[in-house]
């Protein structure tokens, strides 16, 4: 695991000083690919029981298995791979390229795979490192996202501290602030990617998760916060996930563990959220009654969607 | 462990029945101090380094340590313990007593010894069970509450199907939906604790969280969710803790997780909630920008507070 970390710290620090990244991205997932392939056994895991069954693959080592993985959206050749992963770069650097179903699916497949391979990875190697992909997919977004609208300005906080009126730093007590996640005195909404564009007020706000389990209130929070601060939809909000499955040891199958009511209380009462996108898009989230709510759409569907948003 | 877990499961069984449980808490407390004293050193960590200093101690076995805990909060004495806890039962029965400040202090010591001795315990023998301290402390207040208002009707979550207008149950995948936290297709506000009292409208919700970390975005959200759907001060929210500490190995030392900024932006943008209690109070939170936004008190006051609010 040693080559793979310092493969992520390059990417990861790359990322950090706002400097190009995908390279990096690449090599850590090539190697990621590799590990897995040479590693460990891919094998079939067993079914998520919708309409239709969705089987899931799982990446085995010994009496350890990864998170549950889509074979048919895991592109377990590295060929293949790079080159769709190629294809996907260069039509992002195109404006005014006109996307097809096979474009939308493949560049679906490439986000899956990169972040996939990586996540299995942890999952057998490197256990204690839960937090680690989630970093990840933020980190592998961001350079795309950046390779796609080079004229935008990316950031990781919306700063409301004017706002707020108060200004602490410095207080006593402040140094010993260090959580996990948020900025210890600062009045931020501290999310995953925000993009701007230059002399446009607002911008939009990517929330990145893996999955979302209870986590899911936060965009929807954050968004409400933009809107009650800047003016409604000053700001939007595209939530962007990987998929929302679990393994069930007991039955040998897969959940989709959806909270659909949940989600409608919050784009009714919090505040609404303009999309909400999965590589592995949840069974639950795609009934009638939830897009009627809430546009939920493939990643493959992300990149047009923020094209039209920022032009 | 396996007397602990069968005391455990004792406790919350009964919860999950609505009958009193305070008897099985306290022999699972009790149980969990024993089990501490005689397979673990209770010896001094390191200080939170704020003004002013705050010494805080660990339960050790070999290399392993619980959580930091404070000695001056924590009763090591089992009869100690056992006497203020009997008073402090009493005392909350009396709905025309008086408290005084010991009694509060006492109050305090009490929640926070039976937290920690349980937590400390899943620490030190049963790291893998993170969550099981988390739904003790609900398990645990519940039950003294119950105690201190017979009269009140306790429930876990608020309902807002109807509100939504739909009725999900039946689909397809729902059955599937099982998540760790939250009602699947059920469009309910979901709570630790809900107090409220018969033929009045609204209530008191209590979201317990043995820390708050990034959850704290949740009982706000929940507050702003409550104040749109029943109208604004309908429900109120207090917020109870244990502490916002954390162990840093690097330099023997306590930190105080604090994120003052992003309480106070929750407070304005999303809902104010009515009070933020703990055991053990961060020092960055009982400073006067943030007790002028927001009421912090210790757990010790709470339940004066409730009876002013219920009555």
């Amino acid at each position: 695991m040693e080559t793979l970390r310092k493969l992520y710290e390059k990417a990861s620090k790359s990322y950090n000083k706002l400097t190009p990244h995908n390279e990096f991205c690449l090599d850590l997932v090539l190697h990621c690919q590799r590990k897995l392939k040479t590693g460990s056994k891919f094998r079939a895991y067993g079914n998520f029981n919708g309409i239709p069954r969705i089987p899931y693959s799982v990446f085995a080592l010994g009496d350890s298995l990864s998170r549950p993985v889509r074979s048919d959206l895991y592109f377990a050749n590295e060929l293949h791979f790079r080159k769709e992963y190629d294809h996907i770069l260069k039509i992002l650097q195109q404006p005014g390229h006109r996307w097809t179903n096979e474009d939308r699916e493949n560049a679906n497949r490439v986000v899956y795979t990169a972040v996939m391979s990586f996540a299995c990875c942890i999952d057998l190697w490197q256990r204690k490192s839960r937090k680690t992909p989630g970093t990840f997919f933020e980190v592998y977004m961001a350079g795309i996202l950046q390779t796609a609208f080079p004229e935008a300005v990316f950031s990781k906080h919306i700063s409301l501290e004017d706002l707020l009126g108060d200004r602490e730093i410095g207080q006593s007590t402040s140094s010993e602030a260090k959580p996990d996640d948020e900025s210890s005195d600062k009045a931020s909404v501290s999310t995953d990617v925000v993009i701007s564009v230059p002399d446009r007020a607002g911008g939009i706000v990517i929330p990145l998760k893996i999955t979302t389990r209870e986590r899911i209130v936060q965009p929807f929070a954050h968004q409400r916060i933009l809107d009650a601060a800047f003016g409604e939809g000053r700001y939007k909000s595209l939530i962007v996930c990987i998929s929302e499955t679990q393994l069930d040891d007991k039955t040998q199958s897969v959940k989709q563990v959806c909270v659909p009511g949940t989600i409608k209380l919050f784009q009714k009462y919090l505040a609404p959220v303009t999309g909400l996108y999965y590589c592995d898009l949840p069974q639950r989230y795609v009934a009638k009654d939830m897009t009627g709510i809430i546009a939920v759409r493939s990643v493959g569907h992300l990149f047009e969607d923020l094209r039209a948003i920022l032009h």
